[in-house]
Protein backbone atom coordinates (compact mmCIF):
# COMPACT_ATOMS: atom_id res chain seq x y z
CA UNK A 1 0.00 0.00 0.00
CA UNK A 2 2.78 2.25 0.67
CA UNK A 3 4.71 1.56 -2.52
CA UNK A 4 0.48 2.28 -4.18
CA UNK A 5 0.79 5.57 -2.43
CA UNK A 6 3.96 6.46 -3.56
CA UNK A 7 3.40 5.33 -7.15
CA UNK A 8 0.26 7.32 -7.58
CA UNK A 9 1.88 10.55 -5.98
CA UNK A 10 4.91 10.25 -8.20
CA UNK A 11 2.31 9.43 -11.02
CA UNK A 12 4.26 6.78 -12.52
CA UNK A 13 2.99 3.09 -13.41
CA UNK A 14 0.78 1.88 -15.98
CA UNK A 15 -1.89 4.51 -14.79
CA UNK A 16 0.51 7.11 -14.03
CA UNK A 17 -1.90 10.76 -14.47
CA UNK A 18 -5.45 8.64 -14.42
CA UNK A 19 -8.17 9.20 -12.44
CA UNK A 20 -10.51 6.36 -11.88
CA UNK A 21 -13.68 6.83 -9.81
CA UNK A 22 -14.55 3.40 -7.61
CA UNK A 23 -18.14 3.09 -5.83
CA UNK A 24 -18.18 0.16 -3.65
CA UNK A 25 -20.21 -1.31 -0.87
CA UNK A 26 -24.16 -1.33 -0.10
CA UNK A 27 -26.09 1.58 -0.03
CA UNK A 28 -28.74 2.27 3.24
CA UNK A 29 -32.13 3.75 2.37
CA UNK A 30 -33.55 4.43 5.89
CA UNK A 31 -37.29 3.87 6.33
CA UNK A 32 -37.11 5.24 9.58
CA UNK A 33 -34.23 6.60 12.06
CA UNK A 34 -33.81 3.39 13.07
CA UNK A 35 -34.76 1.12 10.24
CA UNK A 36 -33.24 0.75 6.46
CA UNK A 37 -32.80 -1.23 3.59
CA UNK A 38 -29.90 -2.94 2.58
CA UNK A 39 -28.20 -4.42 0.11
CA UNK A 40 -25.36 -7.81 1.06
CA UNK A 41 -22.15 -6.33 -0.19
CA UNK A 42 -18.96 -6.40 1.87
CA UNK A 43 -17.37 -3.81 -0.49
CA UNK A 44 -14.68 -6.44 -0.27
CA UNK A 45 -14.61 -6.16 -4.11
CA UNK A 46 -14.34 -3.09 -4.96
CA UNK A 47 -11.97 -1.95 -2.26
CA UNK A 48 -9.58 -4.45 -3.62
CA UNK A 49 -10.11 -3.34 -7.34
CA UNK A 50 -9.32 0.64 -5.51
CA UNK A 51 -6.32 -0.78 -4.06
CA UNK A 52 -4.99 -2.65 -7.34
CA UNK A 53 -5.93 0.67 -9.46
CA UNK A 54 -3.63 2.82 -7.16
CA UNK A 55 -1.07 0.30 -7.50
CA UNK A 56 -0.80 0.67 -10.90
CA UNK A 57 -0.32 4.76 -10.24
CA UNK A 58 -4.25 5.58 -10.63
CA UNK A 59 -5.47 8.50 -8.94
CA UNK A 60 -8.22 6.81 -7.28
CA UNK A 61 -11.29 8.46 -6.06
CA UNK A 62 -13.26 5.73 -3.73
CA UNK A 63 -17.44 6.38 -3.57
CA UNK A 64 -18.28 3.87 -0.57
CA UNK A 65 -21.02 3.03 1.38
CA UNK A 66 -21.36 1.39 4.63
CA UNK A 67 -18.58 -1.11 5.43
CA UNK A 68 -16.67 -2.70 7.73
CA UNK A 69 -13.13 -3.31 5.19
CA UNK A 70 -10.86 -0.25 5.70
CA UNK A 71 -10.61 1.98 2.60
CA UNK A 72 -7.13 1.51 0.16
CA UNK A 73 -4.89 3.66 1.67
CA UNK A 74 -3.60 6.55 -0.96
CA UNK A 75 -7.47 6.37 -1.99
CA UNK A 76 -9.11 9.94 -1.98
CA UNK A 77 -12.45 8.26 0.53
CA UNK A 78 -15.97 9.67 -0.03
CA UNK A 79 -18.17 8.30 2.52
CA UNK A 80 -21.98 7.91 1.67
CA UNK A 81 -25.32 6.43 2.83
CA UNK A 82 -27.92 6.15 0.30
CA UNK A 83 -27.77 6.05 -3.54
CA UNK A 84 -28.49 9.91 -4.23
CA UNK A 85 -25.32 10.37 -1.56
CA UNK A 86 -23.80 7.91 -3.92
CA UNK A 87 -24.79 9.73 -7.44
CA UNK A 88 -23.87 13.00 -5.59
CA UNK A 89 -20.33 12.09 -4.95
CA UNK A 90 -19.63 10.40 -8.24
CA UNK A 91 -21.13 13.39 -10.31
CA UNK A 92 -18.95 15.71 -7.81
CA UNK A 93 -15.44 13.86 -8.69
CA UNK A 94 -15.63 13.44 -12.37
CA UNK A 95 -14.21 14.45 -14.90
CA UNK A 96 -12.26 10.96 -14.46
CA UNK A 97 -11.12 8.59 -17.40
CA UNK A 98 -12.41 5.76 -15.49
CA UNK A 99 -15.37 4.95 -13.64
CA UNK A 100 -16.02 1.13 -12.11
CA UNK A 101 -19.19 0.81 -10.27
CA UNK A 102 -18.98 -2.27 -8.04
CA UNK A 103 -21.22 -0.64 -5.42
CA UNK A 104 -24.29 -2.65 -5.09
CA UNK A 105 -26.95 0.30 -5.25
CA UNK A 106 -30.44 0.09 -3.84
CA UNK A 107 -32.62 0.56 -6.41
CA UNK A 108 -35.67 1.63 -4.82
CA UNK A 109 -35.55 4.30 -1.66
CA UNK A 110 -38.10 4.54 0.37
CA UNK A 111 -40.41 7.83 -0.73
CA UNK A 112 -42.03 8.18 2.41
CA UNK A 113 -39.00 7.19 5.14
CA UNK A 114 -40.19 8.90 8.22
CA UNK A 115 -38.37 11.58 10.83
CA UNK A 116 -39.95 9.65 13.71
CA UNK A 117 -39.63 5.67 14.69
CA UNK A 118 -42.63 4.15 13.20
CA UNK A 119 -44.83 2.11 15.79
CA UNK A 120 -46.79 -0.90 15.55
CA UNK A 121 -50.19 -0.16 15.32
CA UNK A 122 -53.63 -2.05 14.90
CA UNK A 123 -53.87 -0.77 11.29
CA UNK A 124 -50.96 -3.49 10.81
CA UNK A 125 -47.32 -3.13 8.33
CA UNK A 126 -46.60 0.28 7.75
CA UNK A 127 -47.53 1.22 3.67
CA UNK A 128 -44.14 2.02 2.29
CA UNK A 129 -44.29 3.92 -0.65
CA UNK A 130 -41.34 2.90 -3.05
CA UNK A 131 -39.56 5.25 -5.62
CA UNK A 132 -36.94 4.39 -7.84
CA UNK A 133 -33.36 5.60 -7.44
CA UNK A 134 -31.06 7.21 -9.79
CA UNK A 135 -29.10 4.99 -11.88
CA UNK A 136 -25.71 5.67 -11.16
CA UNK A 137 -23.97 3.57 -14.00
CA UNK A 138 -26.72 4.64 -16.56
CA UNK A 139 -26.23 8.10 -16.20
CA UNK A 140 -22.49 7.81 -16.04
CA UNK A 141 -22.47 6.11 -19.09
CA UNK A 142 -25.00 8.19 -20.98
CA UNK A 143 -22.90 11.30 -20.32
CA UNK A 144 -21.94 13.49 -23.48
CA UNK A 145 -19.05 14.88 -23.26
CA UNK A 146 -17.82 14.74 -19.58
CA UNK A 147 -17.96 11.00 -20.09
CA UNK A 148 -15.68 8.39 -18.74
CA UNK A 149 -13.54 6.98 -21.63
CA UNK A 150 -14.08 3.51 -19.47
CA UNK A 151 -17.36 2.79 -17.56
CA UNK A 152 -17.67 -0.19 -15.69
CA UNK A 153 -20.37 -1.88 -14.08
CA UNK A 154 -20.96 -4.88 -12.06
CA UNK A 155 -24.19 -7.89 -12.29
CA UNK A 156 -24.47 -9.48 -9.18
CA UNK A 157 -27.31 -12.32 -10.26
CA UNK A 158 -28.87 -15.54 -8.63
CA UNK A 159 -29.88 -16.57 -11.80
CA UNK A 160 -29.51 -16.21 -15.79
CA UNK A 161 -26.29 -14.30 -15.22
CA UNK A 162 -24.95 -14.54 -17.90
CA UNK A 163 -28.18 -13.39 -19.83
CA UNK A 164 -29.09 -10.51 -16.90
CA UNK A 165 -25.45 -9.40 -17.29
CA UNK A 166 -25.34 -8.60 -21.09
CA UNK A 167 -29.16 -7.63 -21.10
CA UNK A 168 -27.76 -5.05 -18.46
CA UNK A 169 -24.84 -4.00 -20.20
CA UNK A 170 -26.72 -3.06 -23.13
CA UNK A 171 -29.38 -1.29 -20.89
CA UNK A 172 -26.94 1.02 -19.14
CA UNK A 173 -24.55 1.91 -21.99
CA UNK A 174 -21.63 0.71 -20.27
CA UNK A 175 -18.50 -0.71 -21.71
CA UNK A 176 -17.93 -3.67 -19.61
CA UNK A 177 -20.37 -5.24 -17.22
CA UNK A 178 -18.47 -7.65 -14.58
CA UNK A 179 -20.90 -10.16 -13.93
CA UNK A 180 -20.58 -12.53 -10.63
CA UNK A 181 -23.34 -15.15 -9.39
CA UNK A 182 -24.05 -14.72 -6.19
CA UNK A 183 -26.42 -17.36 -5.06
CA UNK A 184 -25.51 -18.27 -1.44
CA UNK A 185 -24.21 -21.50 -2.38
CA UNK A 186 -21.69 -20.62 -4.40
CA UNK A 187 -20.13 -18.50 -1.03
CA UNK A 188 -19.16 -15.59 -3.06
CA UNK A 189 -21.34 -12.65 -1.45
CA UNK A 190 -19.25 -11.70 1.98
CA UNK A 191 -16.36 -14.39 1.19
CA UNK A 192 -13.19 -13.99 -0.37
CA UNK A 193 -13.27 -15.93 -3.87
CA UNK A 194 -15.14 -14.61 -6.71
CA UNK A 195 -15.88 -16.15 -10.20
CA UNK A 196 -16.76 -13.35 -12.69
CA UNK A 197 -17.25 -13.17 -16.51
CA UNK A 198 -16.22 -9.88 -18.44
CA UNK A 199 -18.72 -8.89 -20.82
CA UNK A 200 -17.85 -6.66 -23.72
CA UNK A 201 -19.32 -4.99 -26.41
CA UNK A 202 -17.49 -7.87 -28.68
CA UNK A 203 -17.89 -10.79 -26.41
CA UNK A 204 -17.73 -12.42 -22.54
CA UNK A 205 -14.67 -14.19 -20.94
CA UNK A 206 -15.05 -16.42 -17.97
CA UNK A 207 -12.61 -15.92 -15.71
CA UNK A 208 -11.90 -19.03 -13.36
CA UNK A 209 -12.67 -18.96 -9.62
CA UNK A 210 -9.99 -16.96 -7.84
CA UNK A 211 -9.64 -14.53 -4.96
CA UNK A 212 -11.37 -10.97 -4.95
CA UNK A 213 -7.30 -9.60 -4.61
CA UNK A 214 -6.64 -11.73 -8.01
CA UNK A 215 -9.79 -10.56 -9.55
CA UNK A 216 -9.05 -7.08 -9.13
CA UNK A 217 -5.44 -7.08 -9.86
CA UNK A 218 -6.52 -8.80 -13.76
CA UNK A 219 -9.34 -6.58 -13.87
CA UNK A 220 -7.03 -3.64 -12.97
CA UNK A 221 -4.31 -4.58 -15.52
CA UNK A 222 -7.25 -4.43 -17.84
CA UNK A 223 -8.66 -1.04 -17.15
CA UNK A 224 -5.06 0.09 -17.73
CA UNK A 225 -4.70 -1.20 -21.12
CA UNK A 226 -8.03 0.14 -21.73
CA UNK A 227 -6.34 3.61 -21.30
CA UNK A 228 -3.53 2.87 -22.89
CA UNK B 1 -12.61 -10.60 30.57
CA UNK B 2 -10.43 -13.35 32.06
CA UNK B 3 -11.53 -12.76 35.51
CA UNK B 4 -14.83 -13.07 34.44
CA UNK B 5 -14.80 -16.45 32.37
CA UNK B 6 -12.97 -17.96 35.76
CA UNK B 7 -15.99 -16.34 37.84
CA UNK B 8 -18.42 -17.95 35.81
CA UNK B 9 -16.85 -21.24 35.48
CA UNK B 10 -16.31 -21.14 39.42
CA UNK B 11 -19.86 -19.77 39.86
CA UNK B 12 -19.05 -17.41 42.19
CA UNK B 13 -19.78 -13.71 42.35
CA UNK B 14 -23.35 -12.67 42.79
CA UNK B 15 -24.83 -14.05 40.12
CA UNK B 16 -23.07 -17.34 40.52
CA UNK B 17 -25.14 -20.09 39.36
CA UNK B 18 -27.33 -17.90 37.52
CA UNK B 19 -28.33 -18.31 33.83
CA UNK B 20 -29.02 -15.27 31.67
CA UNK B 21 -30.28 -14.94 28.65
CA UNK B 22 -29.35 -12.03 26.72
CA UNK B 23 -30.35 -10.91 22.99
CA UNK B 24 -28.23 -8.19 20.95
CA UNK B 25 -27.78 -6.47 17.81
CA UNK B 26 -30.15 -5.46 14.78
CA UNK B 27 -32.24 -8.81 12.93
CA UNK B 28 -32.09 -8.75 8.97
CA UNK B 29 -34.94 -9.36 7.40
CA UNK B 30 -34.77 -11.00 3.87
CA UNK B 31 -36.24 -9.37 0.73
CA UNK B 32 -34.13 -11.18 -1.34
CA UNK B 33 -31.05 -12.83 -1.49
CA UNK B 34 -28.74 -9.90 -1.82
CA UNK B 35 -31.54 -6.84 0.02
CA UNK B 36 -33.12 -7.43 3.37
CA UNK B 37 -34.59 -4.51 6.45
CA UNK B 38 -32.28 -3.74 9.23
CA UNK B 39 -32.75 -2.29 12.12
CA UNK B 40 -29.38 0.49 13.33
CA UNK B 41 -28.36 -1.87 16.41
CA UNK B 42 -24.42 -1.91 17.09
CA UNK B 43 -25.05 -4.19 19.40
CA UNK B 44 -22.77 -2.40 21.61
CA UNK B 45 -25.24 -2.03 24.95
CA UNK B 46 -25.82 -5.66 24.68
CA UNK B 47 -22.56 -6.68 24.47
CA UNK B 48 -21.33 -4.68 27.24
CA UNK B 49 -24.12 -5.93 29.21
CA UNK B 50 -23.66 -9.76 28.61
CA UNK B 51 -19.70 -8.96 29.96
CA UNK B 52 -20.77 -6.78 32.91
CA UNK B 53 -23.23 -10.25 33.88
CA UNK B 54 -20.59 -12.00 32.93
CA UNK B 55 -18.21 -10.46 35.19
CA UNK B 56 -21.07 -11.08 38.20
CA UNK B 57 -20.50 -14.78 37.81
CA UNK B 58 -24.05 -15.40 35.14
CA UNK B 59 -23.62 -17.92 33.12
CA UNK B 60 -24.88 -15.99 30.24
CA UNK B 61 -26.54 -17.32 27.04
CA UNK B 62 -26.14 -14.39 24.28
CA UNK B 63 -27.60 -14.46 21.47
CA UNK B 64 -26.63 -12.01 18.51
CA UNK B 65 -28.03 -10.52 15.22
CA UNK B 66 -25.20 -9.66 12.74
CA UNK B 67 -22.76 -7.76 14.41
CA UNK B 68 -19.45 -6.35 13.86
CA UNK B 69 -18.50 -6.10 17.66
CA UNK B 70 -17.18 -9.35 19.29
CA UNK B 71 -19.10 -11.15 21.48
CA UNK B 72 -18.02 -11.16 25.12
CA UNK B 73 -15.78 -14.04 25.80
CA UNK B 74 -17.18 -16.14 28.56
CA UNK B 75 -20.73 -16.30 26.88
CA UNK B 76 -22.47 -19.20 25.04
CA UNK B 77 -23.14 -17.40 21.92
CA UNK B 78 -25.85 -18.11 19.40
CA UNK B 79 -25.58 -15.83 16.11
CA UNK B 80 -29.12 -15.40 14.54
CA UNK B 81 -29.95 -13.11 11.27
CA UNK B 82 -33.86 -13.05 11.34
CA UNK B 83 -36.12 -12.49 14.44
CA UNK B 84 -37.42 -15.64 14.17
CA UNK B 85 -34.41 -17.27 14.88
CA UNK B 86 -34.12 -14.92 17.41
CA UNK B 87 -37.22 -16.38 19.19
CA UNK B 88 -35.82 -19.96 18.51
CA UNK B 89 -32.66 -19.62 20.11
CA UNK B 90 -34.08 -17.73 22.89
CA UNK B 91 -36.93 -20.61 23.92
CA UNK B 92 -34.46 -22.77 23.40
CA UNK B 93 -31.71 -20.94 26.02
CA UNK B 94 -34.57 -21.39 28.55
CA UNK B 95 -34.24 -22.39 31.63
CA UNK B 96 -33.27 -18.83 33.01
CA UNK B 97 -32.99 -16.77 35.68
CA UNK B 98 -33.46 -13.61 33.86
CA UNK B 99 -33.86 -12.21 30.58
CA UNK B 100 -32.38 -9.10 29.05
CA UNK B 101 -33.88 -8.12 25.11
CA UNK B 102 -31.46 -5.68 24.36
CA UNK B 103 -31.48 -6.59 20.48
CA UNK B 104 -32.86 -4.36 17.78
CA UNK B 105 -35.87 -6.91 16.70
CA UNK B 106 -37.75 -6.26 13.30
CA UNK B 107 -41.69 -5.68 13.87
CA UNK B 108 -41.81 -6.91 10.33
CA UNK B 109 -40.81 -9.61 8.01
CA UNK B 110 -41.37 -9.80 4.12
CA UNK B 111 -43.29 -12.83 4.17
CA UNK B 112 -43.38 -12.66 0.22
CA UNK B 113 -39.50 -12.99 0.34
CA UNK B 114 -38.17 -13.84 -2.58
CA UNK B 115 -34.93 -17.08 -3.41
CA UNK B 116 -33.77 -14.99 -6.66
CA UNK B 117 -32.96 -11.34 -6.89
CA UNK B 118 -36.04 -9.30 -7.53
CA UNK B 119 -35.41 -7.16 -10.88
CA UNK B 120 -36.77 -3.84 -12.16
CA UNK B 121 -39.33 -3.86 -14.02
CA UNK B 122 -41.23 -1.82 -15.97
CA UNK B 123 -44.01 -2.39 -13.42
CA UNK B 124 -42.16 -0.11 -10.96
CA UNK B 125 -41.36 -1.27 -7.35
CA UNK B 126 -42.02 -4.78 -5.85
CA UNK B 127 -44.78 -5.39 -3.79
CA UNK B 128 -43.63 -6.37 -0.27
CA UNK B 129 -46.31 -8.12 1.49
CA UNK B 130 -45.05 -8.00 5.52
CA UNK B 131 -45.77 -10.10 8.14
CA UNK B 132 -45.95 -9.11 11.86
CA UNK B 133 -42.45 -10.63 13.46
CA UNK B 134 -43.12 -12.59 17.13
CA UNK B 135 -42.86 -10.98 19.81
CA UNK B 136 -39.96 -12.66 22.05
CA UNK B 137 -40.51 -9.77 25.12
CA UNK B 138 -44.06 -10.47 24.81
CA UNK B 139 -43.64 -14.02 24.68
CA UNK B 140 -40.95 -14.17 27.71
CA UNK B 141 -42.86 -12.42 30.11
CA UNK B 142 -46.00 -14.04 29.87
CA UNK B 143 -44.92 -17.68 30.16
CA UNK B 144 -46.03 -19.68 32.93
CA UNK B 145 -43.95 -21.84 35.01
CA UNK B 146 -41.17 -21.11 32.86
CA UNK B 147 -41.09 -17.51 33.10
CA UNK B 148 -37.46 -16.20 33.87
CA UNK B 149 -37.91 -14.00 37.18
CA UNK B 150 -36.73 -11.13 35.76
CA UNK B 151 -37.43 -10.04 32.32
CA UNK B 152 -35.91 -7.00 31.30
CA UNK B 153 -36.83 -5.02 27.86
CA UNK B 154 -34.72 -2.22 25.85
CA UNK B 155 -37.00 0.83 24.52
CA UNK B 156 -35.12 3.04 21.67
CA UNK B 157 -37.39 5.66 20.69
CA UNK B 158 -36.89 8.94 19.08
CA UNK B 159 -40.03 11.33 20.88
CA UNK B 160 -41.94 10.97 23.79
CA UNK B 161 -39.56 8.47 25.30
CA UNK B 162 -41.21 7.71 28.58
CA UNK B 163 -44.74 7.76 27.69
CA UNK B 164 -43.84 5.50 24.89
CA UNK B 165 -41.48 3.00 27.26
CA UNK B 166 -43.91 2.97 29.57
CA UNK B 167 -46.69 1.94 27.86
CA UNK B 168 -44.38 -0.65 26.13
CA UNK B 169 -43.85 -1.97 29.32
CA UNK B 170 -47.33 -2.78 30.63
CA UNK B 171 -47.98 -4.29 26.93
CA UNK B 172 -45.25 -6.51 27.17
CA UNK B 173 -45.55 -7.47 30.69
CA UNK B 174 -41.80 -7.36 31.26
CA UNK B 175 -40.62 -5.95 34.37
CA UNK B 176 -38.57 -3.54 33.52
CA UNK B 177 -37.83 -1.32 30.60
CA UNK B 178 -34.79 -0.18 30.14
CA UNK B 179 -35.73 3.43 27.57
CA UNK B 180 -33.38 5.77 25.38
CA UNK B 181 -33.89 8.11 23.03
CA UNK B 182 -32.02 7.65 19.94
CA UNK B 183 -33.08 10.42 17.99
CA UNK B 184 -29.84 10.89 15.40
CA UNK B 185 -28.96 14.43 17.39
CA UNK B 186 -28.34 12.63 20.73
CA UNK B 187 -25.34 10.82 19.08
CA UNK B 188 -26.64 7.61 21.03
CA UNK B 189 -27.27 5.20 18.09
CA UNK B 190 -23.89 3.86 17.01
CA UNK B 191 -21.91 5.87 19.44
CA UNK B 192 -20.39 4.80 22.79
CA UNK B 193 -22.84 6.36 25.39
CA UNK B 194 -26.20 6.12 26.46
CA UNK B 195 -29.00 7.78 28.64
CA UNK B 196 -31.39 5.77 30.17
CA UNK B 197 -34.25 5.61 32.14
CA UNK B 198 -34.98 2.31 34.21
CA UNK B 199 -39.00 2.01 34.20
CA UNK B 200 -40.50 -0.11 36.84
CA UNK B 201 -43.96 -1.21 38.34
CA UNK B 202 -43.39 1.51 41.08
CA UNK B 203 -41.94 4.42 39.08
CA UNK B 204 -39.04 5.51 36.94
CA UNK B 205 -35.24 6.75 37.51
CA UNK B 206 -33.46 8.43 34.85
CA UNK B 207 -29.59 7.63 35.13
CA UNK B 208 -27.24 10.25 33.70
CA UNK B 209 -25.66 10.13 30.23
CA UNK B 210 -22.58 7.71 30.84
CA UNK B 211 -20.43 5.11 28.45
CA UNK B 212 -22.24 2.38 27.70
CA UNK B 213 -19.99 -0.07 29.58
CA UNK B 214 -20.95 1.87 32.59
CA UNK B 215 -24.36 1.46 32.08
CA UNK B 216 -23.84 -1.71 31.52
CA UNK B 217 -22.22 -1.95 34.95
CA UNK B 218 -24.68 -0.68 36.47
CA UNK B 219 -28.07 -2.68 35.21
CA UNK B 220 -25.67 -5.90 35.89
CA UNK B 221 -25.69 -4.91 39.61
CA UNK B 222 -29.01 -3.70 39.88
CA UNK B 223 -30.15 -7.69 37.92
CA UNK B 224 -28.16 -9.76 40.73
CA UNK B 225 -29.84 -7.15 43.64
CA UNK B 226 -33.02 -8.04 42.07
CA UNK B 227 -32.31 -12.00 41.89
CA UNK B 228 -30.32 -12.10 45.13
Amino acid sequence: EIVAAIAAALGSGPLGGRHVIVTSGPTHEPIDPVRYIANRSSGAQGTALAAALLALGARVTFVTGPSTIPPPAGAQVVRVETAREMQAAVLEALPADAAVCAAAVADWRVENHSGSKLKKTAGGAPQLVFAENPDILAQLSGLGDGRPRLVVGFAAETDDVIAHATAKRARKGCDWIVANDVSPATGIMGGSENAVTIITATGQEAWPRMTKHAVATRLASRIAEALA
